[in-house]
């Protein structure tokens, strides 16, 4: 399901302040969790630096640092399942991310709508799909 | 809203194996996201050592690793705001966690139902309240 881009960028100084009530460790990195706008379920957990979060508010294209490959990855570039961003909040320690994105196909490099897919049953991971999915 | 405990606890060799399918990072710590089973919202991010995803799956009630007081902390023991486990969840990459869970009063030490009440307007941070937070 292809849907349009919802997302109207901020400015730029309105993009370094927010910028400022942000956590980022000591790799200058901050964990941000995907949650799929339409249907609340949470997709994945990535990471992101200044650039990547500066550059997710300025197109509105969610952009991970990918911490294997030590550069910014910019959901969908080779899969199309790109993330267009909803809205951008943050907790109350400014330490993590909360990006409710439209989600195009799968979220999971896997090919799942979810990159969360495994739950622990009574004696196993089992997989869980479909609608089951959604809490 | 007090709800009823729903958690089955594994076996404690279920646990272990289950344990053997995380991946802790260079301080032994996972982030986990605690997700509302009743209405989707996510509530928090915080974090977990083996310590406490042995806790949380032992017990039903989720303990984290407070990072600022380098202890386990079962969340809810002063505030009395508990999480119970409803699923336990993983990732493609088993490098983070998603809890969905009942949540007993506020998960915000701030005292608001999630920690994610910030959200990036045109022109600053605002914040959201009220059924709004559900996406």
């Amino acid at each position: 399901m292809v849907k349009s881009a919802s997302w109207a960028p901020p400015g730029a100084i309105v993009i370094e302040e927010a910028l400022a009530a942000l956590q980022f460790d000591g790799q200058g990195l901050i964990p941000a969790v995907a949650q799929d706008a339409t249907d609340g379920r949470v997709l994945m957990l990535a990471w992101m630096n200044r650039d990547a979060v500066r550059a997710s508010l300025e197109t509105g294209r969610v952009t991970y640092w990918s911490r294997s490959r030590a550069a910014l990855w910019r959901k969908g570039d080779t899969s199309g399942h790109t993330q267009t961003l909803v809205n951008f909040r943050i907790d109350c320690d400014g330490d993590s991310i909360l990006l409710l994105v439209e989600q195009v196909g799968a979220a999971c490099h896997t090919n799942r709508h979810t990159c969360f897919y495994r739950e622990l049953g009574p004696d196993e991971w089992v997989e869980i799909v479909g609608p089951d999915i959604k809490p």
